[in-house]
């Protein structure tokens, strides 16, 4: 799988992609995650990515031009299943959507800054609008680093049995159970009798209900 | 404001803190963020920082020890108004969470990875969990990134007028209007007539109902 990632701070993005599943997953040849510098795909010559919005108002926004480039130059080497903007008002991230994403070939991801971006890039290139979340960032990066980590650890191969996908939390209805190891006491505070038994349908039992209550507690959105 | 983010992957967080208003709000001083390696805290020759769970099960479970010995040693230099957790089974992080910690002096922030981290640790030292949406990553190091983002730009000082936050989405009810920069003609598509109009007020009137009409079509339950 193929991430294409325009943003006006790509040095942002360089340490995320460089650790951990993200860097393993493309070591295995398993992703592939390039990091495109807007400002190359400026056509004036301060390199300028943003101008002030009609209408009047504070904050720049980005401009139609180098996204357009960009867009197009990549768009011209390969085609592209999605072109996804990191926007707050987007369609909210879960897991349903990333376990979807991590089935396409390549992706074209937008960094928006500033005031956001002319709306025509919207229109005319966007096909997906996805925010991580209810509440404003500096940028896209961040939010484009979240779902690249979301989507890649989905695509088989990329995790081994250590730190397998299917018991995560949302990958079920329910919450994780908590979970312990040693040692066994620590200042007075215990480990839950049940996990020291070596009774295996105890255990399970056991963690079924925590996740359950946890989740009633926690999220009871999540049991409807 | 102050935060010390525990990891066991500190370089993964290097880029993010050091470019755009992260990077601006530390050199005007008025945040300061330590990244902390949870291995050095760790007390075995190995320097492991994890270790199989009680009860069996696939993954790996975050010791008590090293997160305890980095909280404490943290705590006795200075007190802290929360030790957050970043984990998928938290407490949804919204602009409200944000605006509220924007008002703290000190956070401590760990960062979990693998199956999770001993659930002692949640119980004794943690004093508020947050998620950053509902969806699995491959550790606590994006989500501190982002809740860091979300809440130091909302620390006086930190935004000039060009970025305010006061306009962005989730401050008020409505999402933003659609935002337009040069050219006024791209390709055959225009720039709404009433942006070039000048006229102020016909422009406050359509951006409120283009970010009503938004809000109406893509997130119905922020008008409740």
């Amino acid at each position: 799988m193929r991430f294409d990632i325009i943003s006006v701070l790509p040095d942002l993005l360089s340490s995320p992609f460089a650790h951990s599943i993200l860097q393993r997953a493309q070591s295995k040849g398993i992703a592939q995650i390039h990091i495109h510098n807007l400002r190359d795909y400026a056509n004036n010559k301060h390199k300028s990515v943003d101008d002030y919005p009609y209408g009047g108002g504070s904050g720049m926004v980005m401009s139609i031009e180098p996204f357009a480039a960009c867009i197009e130059k990549l768009q011209a080497e390969r085609s592209y299943d999605e072109v996804i903007f990191m926007t707050p008002d987007g369609e909210t991230l879960n897991q349903t959507i990333a376990n979807n994403l991590s089935t396409k070939e390549n992706i074209i991801i937008l960094c928006g800054h500033y005031k956001g971006i002319d709306q025509r890039i919207r229109d005319i290139f966007v096909t997906k609008e996805i925010s991580i979340g209810d509440y404003v960032l500096s940028g896209g990066e961040l939010p484009a680093a979240v779902l690249v980590d979301a989507v890649t650890r989905l695509i088989p191969g990329v995790l081994n049995d250590e730190t397998s996908a299917l018991s995560d939390s949302f990958q079920g209805d329910l919450l994780d159970a908590p979970v312990f190891t040693r040692p066994a006491e620590w200042r007075g505070h215990k480990v839950p009798d049940v996990l020291l038994s070596g009774h295996e349908a105890k255990i399970n039992e056991w963690r079924h209900d925590e996740a359950l209550k946890r989740t009633q507690t926690r999220r009871p959105d999540l049991l409807k």
